[in-house]
């Protein structure tokens, strides 16, 4: 008899467009808290919120590798902050002032994140003489975050296998 | 009969591969301009001429989410600078500047963008103590962006429902 | 007699999951090495390994658009440091210090990568006042680098014309 049908189509390429998670926030007021995270009330972009405004904590709902940045205000005094994940510190910056220095902090890293794990910037350290972290309607101090590479339940190399 | 020929191999994913916007560029010279935007003559990269060097705008081709950051050298004098969408300051930052204390103050969003959004750097008021924007052939002031992830017509869910 | 059996279904599109690199990395003491790439042995994150952490370099093994960026601890002396491309220097950040102010230095850019081509940290120069790149467990100073868009082999704009 005469062959069977062409078989179907293969599947659409998996997609990275079902995976979105980025967020970007500022500080409204200068802070001086150093035992919970700072609190980013300025939503530059917080579309999937991932970002809890309320814990000020980022929270994984999408396992991949992730990109946090941060650029703080330095007035009044020195700062030193921590980019924690899950309550330990990955990353640590100080700066320092000087009268009528105010200065720019920042720091930045990739993190590969599991589901429910948490990344937040805290200050670090009780000293009364690094927490200056400042901002206002003038002076911005942003926390940014976004994915860059999700991980897949399955990999496409899986797949091509059955 | 014998069975029929494997199917077609399946479309490339929907795919970021289609999407493609980025630059990068640094100033050339000093900057004391206050009213418009600041002008980045050299490149780093530029393939899609989404950045343009004759406004100095970046323009939004692609309706979606990009990061943007900038770099800038403090010298001379303090240095205010605002990040601006479509004539709208979205983000400020000051660094002051003491002699012989050259400095480096940076920023960065996430914003989510339509199609003909502009997005540029510009000296923020006419504060004549903060325009110290330097760069030279040893020093860099640079201005970057990037698309994260393009905002689809109709989403790649709406396809599979075909 | 009656048709086979329908063909096999295709194989899975193309899929941007199998392009991937990035890497972020940090100093663990401070340096004055300047005539060799800045060799950041504290891992954030460098799960393909295309950061040599024996030669201090990045390595592109996929052809397409990088985002690369640094945020270093600057203390004692000034900072003059450069990013290179194959022994070029693409970007060059210097900040200045003063005693009890220590700074924070960044930088960064999209660069467009082909295969081999290698991106590393160096101080720039011989001058011994500029080599102030401050690291220990409470001072991060970070190098940090990812894939933004790979280049395809063959565009998928060729391929539908198939
Ligand atoms: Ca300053
Ligand atoms: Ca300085
Ligand atoms: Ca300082």
């Amino acid at each position: 008899g005469f062959p069977g049908a062409p078989g179907l189509q293969g599947q659409r390429g998996e997609s990275s467009f079902l995976y979105r998670s980025a967020f970007s926030v500022g500080l409204t007021t200068p802070t001086t808290t150093t035992d919970t995270p700072l609190h980013f009330a300025k939503i530059f972009y917080n579309e999937q919120h991932h970002y809890d405004d309320i814990s000020g904590k980022f929270r994984c709902f999408i396992p991949g590798v992730y990109y946090f940045t941060f650029h703080l205000t330095v007035q009044g005094q020195g700062c030193k902050v921590g980019l924690y994940r899950n309550g330990r510190v990955i990353l640590l910056t100080l700066d320092q002032f000087l009268t009528a220095d105010l200065d720019q902090s920042s720091g930045g890293a990739v993190l590969n994140l599991s589901s429910g794990d948490q990344v937040w910037l805290q200050v670090y350290g009780a000293e009364q003489e690094e927490v200056g972290i400042y901002a206002d309607i003038n002076n911005d101090s942003t926390f940014t975050g976004f994915l860059i590479q999700a991980r897949l339940p399955s990999s496409p190399l899986d797949n091509r296998r059955r």
